[in-house]
């Protein structure tokens, strides 16, 4: 007899919660290994609260009152809820501020797109720790933590959410024409971008700077590329700021990044280095974060901020794939294999 | 800067977190020692599954609607949405089938009464093994799983959910009186219970089993008392149950129970055998759990099977005060500490 459940949910049972769990120990280990303290907070939270961080248009959340009449909402990230827990738990506490957490978010869901409504997720929010030092912090406690439940084959593309914006600020760009730009940069569709600056009417080499960086993607070259020829400070704030960040984490780090100038944030409140976490064997990123230098203070606790967040699901197919791989005998070849279209590094990794 | 989180929910910081989370493991080990896998279920379920268990009045649930207008609900207990798995999932796997879990669950609260909207619970399901046996193996995990977290002074109490419900049917009390009575018995208002017992107009004696019996703790002896002068069979089945379950622990297990003919069920899906586990720390039961026949049958597989749950919270609570006595050089005296009054049980445990 079948009793359904509804859309974007699962029913995990015992021999993959097993493994599950395992992934989520290791993480934790990592984790706690960097200082990093666990925190839980409600599913639940009022619906005033979370609409500090202004995240209500991209992730809509369940919502409903309670016996008050008060609208409460699933959390759809943890992000907030610790930069509350931030503001009201350590509100006199020295920075940096370091915690981490392994628990369930939710997310609206439109059908018959396969999304997930809720997700398992591990991540850590590194609070009171600007640029650049605070980025390669993170950055680097996230591929420690890839490489300590065992992944192999991950990128992590890196960019800055300032980026375009600035960019368009400095050519004065109007405010609906922004928003177009915006959405067709964060559905990464190239193709649509092109057309819409065209139609803004604006100068040769402009035109062609809003159509093009965002198109670079690979290794250090990037960085070149993108600060040949433009001496707009727009450009040169974040390829600096790339440089800082690259300067400041191992080489191992290093060799896992693919630069991506066109990286944008669906969160609004990502403010400068934004990643994801790219794995061959899904189409989709795996994890992802970045700067949130503004967030805080919406709290009232004005303190620069970074974190990233991996979903538990991914990252355990991500891992089965590779064992599957390497039972299959397919070994160092497998590593070669091309990363996902819509995603795909210039670059590829050689094979280890 | 103070941002409120709704009644009944709470953060959990890293120090008490890392304390929870050792607890989590420890029951996970003991559960899996024993044979039981552990599940993850939605947060979400539509309330039209739930409903089978016909839990809704005693727990109304957070509900809200999906996308398509359908009434979704957080999950009030563990125990509904693994009977949906046992009968969509292992529809046909051969029993006794055992799972556990450690999950959060949704209660909607009622103002200034403390209680928790978002609990965090470990517990088991034992799906396909009737009474006696089932009972006493869930009992025997029970226990392991207290003594596996290092809990020292925790007692076991043990009733009859069907007990009361046949005496009234045996004595054909109405169906309004009926429901005043168990209201009663639920509250555990004995005074409220005797006076609508007068009201009944029934002969002296069954007037007087009503009224007693449910106030009837203690040790075996509870057994003898309910069981003399008194031909019925529902005491008498009741009775029997009991006994047969205490022949099947060891002497460890018996020595943890506390025999409560009062103990009824919040659940209405409880059918036979039920317990709760107290404390002398806590002024309610940190754990709870029972026979529930015929519940997998509303889902279409109808199985005996029994189950417990623990609160999480209540039993790190516990855990930290019997910390707290032996750091202080209470020790074995500090178990002869009173048990909480309103579940007092008549017979104290020795210090050991």
């Amino acid at each position: 007899m079948i009793h359904p459940i509804p859309s974007g949910t699962r029913d995990v049972l015992p021999d993959e919660l097993r493994e599950l769990r395992a992934i989520e120990e290791r993480i934790r280990a990592a984790f706690d290994d960097a200082g990093y303290g666990e925190i839980a907070t409600p599913a639940l939270e009022f619906e005033t609260v979370l609409a500090r961080g202004n995240v209500a248009a991209t992730h809509p959340s369940h919502r409903f009152l309670d016996e008050h009449g008060t609208v409460l909402v699933l959390r759809s990230d943890m992000t907030l809820p610790i930069a509350r827990v931030v503001a009201t738990r350590y509100a006199t506490t020295e920075p940096p501020l370091r915690f981490c957490y392994v628990a369930p978010v939710y997310r609206t869901v439109r059908p018959a797109r396969g999304q997930a409504r809720e997700l398992r997720q591990a991540g850590v929010e590194l609070i009171g720790s600007g640029a650049p030092d605070g980025t390669a912090e993170a950055l680097s406690l996230l591929c420690a933590t890839l490489d300590a439940v065992g992944l192999g084959r991950y990128r992590i593309g890196l960019g800055d959410a300032s980026l375009y914006p600035s960019l368009l600020d400095g050519l004065g760009v109007p405010d609906d024409a922004r928003d177009e730009l915006l959405t067709h940069l964060v559905a990464r569709d190239f193709v649509a971008l092109e057309r819409a600056v065209a139609r803004l009417g604006i100068g040769g080499s402009d035109a062609a700077l809003l159509a093009t960086l965002p198109q670079l993607r690979g290794g250090v070259e990037v960085l070149e590329r993108a600060a040949a020829g433009t001496g707009t400070s727009a450009v040169e704030t974040a390829v600096g700021g790339i440089r800082r960040v690259l300067e400041r984490v191992d080489d191992a780090v290093a060799a896992r990044v693919i630069l991506d100038l066109g990286l944008s944030a669906g969160l609004d409140y990502y403010t400068g280095a934004v990643f994801e976490v790219y794995d061959p064997a899904l189409g989709s990123p795996l994890g992802a974060g970045g700067r949130y230098d503004e967030l805080l203070g919406r709290f009232g606790r004005p303190l620069p901020a970074v974190g990233f967040a991996l979903d538990l699901e991914f990252l355990h197919q991500a891992l089965m794939r590779e064992e599957q791989l390497r039972d299959s005998g397919e070994g160092a070849g497998a590593m070669e294999v091309e990363m996902p279209a819509a995603r795909a590094p210039r670059t590829r990794r050689s094979g280890r």
